[in-house]
């Protein structure tokens, strides 16, 4: 493939054509691929199927409490233990919820803004003013739908390899107290895969003390053991971090099995200081009976600990890893060097991130679009859908097959070159 | 035992001597017994422990989607059919939700107030005034405490054995647009045990027609089909009474698996209109990944239909129906003919409501806790602990013993007694 800058006019025009040619063919080929599904694949789910009859009879956590019955609003002791090892916090910082960690994201916004972590009086609707959200871009859409669904602002913060510019998030945190909080997708971030450096957790450990006793950083774990190979790069604990800094509070963890077990049949858990997980269990009172505890021991019993947890997810890796290295394959040999987009190339996690170049995602999710290849809305990785650059397109390669990865890829490449050009042309 | 009023002063205080003795006598016994906890015995959820590998291995609901993964919001087809049966409506009236129904009615409630049911100006929260609910008295202290967690006002309503007065209901209705709710337990209420008759659900399904598009009757029928015996009073059918007057938005059905599989672990439900179920689906999305699919499969592997459940459910009055029998032997032969107060025997349901003398519950209760019998505060079944009476004391024997119940109510009918006489020779 040519460089787009070095390329003569002629040889635009003439690449343009093959593109063109090749584009239709596509088209012709009346193709129904989709890759914007951030979910396990079947494969990947039939790796927990002991989870259904594991209970052989047994109904009891190891106090003796009869866990078919009422109760337990923060979750059994063995499943805290469990998912505290995930967090990397103790078992009395964590409380279980039920099948997803959206909801639970959810309810601790929702526990901030009308009812305080710090009683009644800290509340962040008390305050005569919008509240708003720091929102690292891209990022997660579903993020920013619990923040818009209850009346919080967004305000964008640049990203890079590193994690959230931390300067930018400093200085907005220094110059508006209407700011209560941050979403991360710390470790193979949703959708650019990048993991937050050490320097990045250790001054995201340190807002608490600029941002005052009514901020919180939403810590979205999502992809805490989801690595494709053990080389991946870790991260750093964040709640060893906050304990060095005395900002234990700042911070609310969240986790779950659903893409270590069942997507829609998991645990999900929030781990967080004891202060903290006090507000959000007494705001749980009015609204649960509490979660179910036999799915929790059934995870217990198929999880066991943190080594289980990790020799499983290199199950996961062994069927996942070929479908990111099909997605890279193909970015490379068809981009590599020509000057149309960038992208990383993630070590764990559900998405690959590309950036074309400015003013082209829109377009190149439309022509994908025309032949046959469903991708996630451009501008769905920035909050109210807006990419100022129009250039972020995520790409989710889990669920579809092999087969149908390498040709949505292939059909992918293609636009994103006969967009390229066709800009270049009318530059 | 004497008849209150008949008895002589002389009487009066040689039979509160003989009590006292009585009583002081079970306090040196040293019991712990409890009649506060609705909810099932161990024996009871023995009878669905075929629940925990019932799948064998089929994860597909019969549209072919794969319930392990992410999705299905509403809930999966078969789910919808088999408690559609239970509710009385059509499947597409039906969402299915996790495992507790209080959930389902906070965030049903909390619909309604913040994102409205007709579209967002329809949202209880755009009116300038304080949002009300009525509440039929004696009730269930969740439902209070769902909308006293969400600022609305609660009024209570009085109720007999029909049900609630609904004259009263449809004159504060009309005088008072800002309420918005009503909360019913229609068959074995509780506390009552009572079951409306039909003219009170008939009534109930014209009040759309008066209280207009954003009234919404709560109706918690948790106790569909849980009755003692096949002779059990039935419940008129409240969606057919609707459709005749054209005001099926006006009610949400919750109902539940709770007391008929596992308490913690079973499926709850909504039944509403197709109007009322889009706009709560659609609140749902930025909250929730959408409920566990397989535990839904579970439970129609299990209960299968209607006939089925209603099967199960004989097993499951086998082991109640003793236990409110001793209640009411114990009751009746205390307190039948001697004016020291008066209870339903309800044929169904999880409780039994004593109403002691006027002034008398909360001493009562406080007399049977020192002689080592928990039961629920006096006060709890009415919005804000205020029984303005202070008679009413729910009895909850699903739970105990069958001899527990026997010593607890043994000592809860001395502690009547005892109270009514010290009251009458204060007097």
């Amino acid at each position: 493939m040519l460089r787009l800058d070095q390329a003569t006019p002629a040889q635009l025009r003439e690449l343009e054509v093959s593109l063109n040619e090749q584009y239709q063919s596509f088209q012709q080929q009346g193709l129904n691929l989709d890759l914007t599904r951030g979910k396990p694949n079947s494969e990947q789910l039939d790796l927990s199927d002991q989870l259904d009859g594991i209970l052989k009879g047994n109904y009891s956590d190891r106090n003796g409490t009869d866990l078919r019955n009422y109760g337990g609003l923060d979750g059994i002791p063995e499943a805290k233990e469990l998912f505290s090892q995930m967090a990397g916090v103790r078992p009395e910082e964590v409380m279980i919820g039920g099948n997803g960690s959206l909801e639970l994201m959810h309810f601790s916004v929702e526990t901030g803004l009308q009812n305080g972590f710090n009683g009644e009086d800290s509340a962040w609707n008390k305050e005569e003013q919008t509240i708003k959200f720091l929102a690292p871009v891209p990022g997660y859409d579903r993020h920013f739908t619990v923040c818009t669904h209850l009346g919080i602002e967004l305000i964008p913060v640049a990203t890079d390899e590193n994690g959230p510019d931390m300067d930018q998030v400093e200085q907005l945190l220094k110059a508006d107290s209407s700011i209560k909080g941050i979403w991360c997708v710390p470790r193979f971030s949703n959708p650019t895969g990048i993991v937050y450096s050490d320097e990045v957790v250790d001054r995201m450990a340190q807002l608490g003390k600029i941002a005052g006793p009514n901020f919180r950083i939403f810590w979205d774990n999502a992809y805490a053991v989801h690595t494709l190979e053990d080389s991946a790069p870790e991260l750093a604990n964040i709640m060893d971090a906050c304990r060095q800094y005395g900002t234990e509070d700042s911070v609310i963890i969240f986790g779950s099995s659903s893409k270590i077990t069942y997507a829609g049949a998991g645990v999900a858990f929030i781990a967080s200081s004891p202060s903290n997980i006090a507000a959000l269990v007494k705001n749980l009172i009015p609204v649960s009976i509490g979660p179910d505890k036999l799915n929790q021991l059934r995870h217990v019993y198929f999880l066991k600990d943190l080594d289980t947890i990790k020799q499983h997810m290199k199950k996961h890796a062994a069927i996942l890893k070929p479908r990111f290295e099909i997605v890279y394959k193909t970015l490379r040999e068809g981009l590599s060097d020509t000057g149309m987009g960038t992208w990383n190339e993630p070590r764990g996690g559900y998405f690959v991130a590309f950036d074309s170049l400015p003013g082209l995602a829109r377009e190149i999710v439309k022509l994908a679009a025309e032949a046959g290849v469903k991708l996630t809305p451009a501008g769905a990785t920035f909050p109210y859908g807006n990419d100022p650059q129009d250039t972020n397109i995520r790409l989710a390669p889990t669920f579809p097959s092999l087969v149908d990865i390498e040709k949505a890829m292939e059909i992918f490449v293609t636009c994103v070159q006969l967009a390229s050009v066709r800009q270049k042309l009318a530059a």
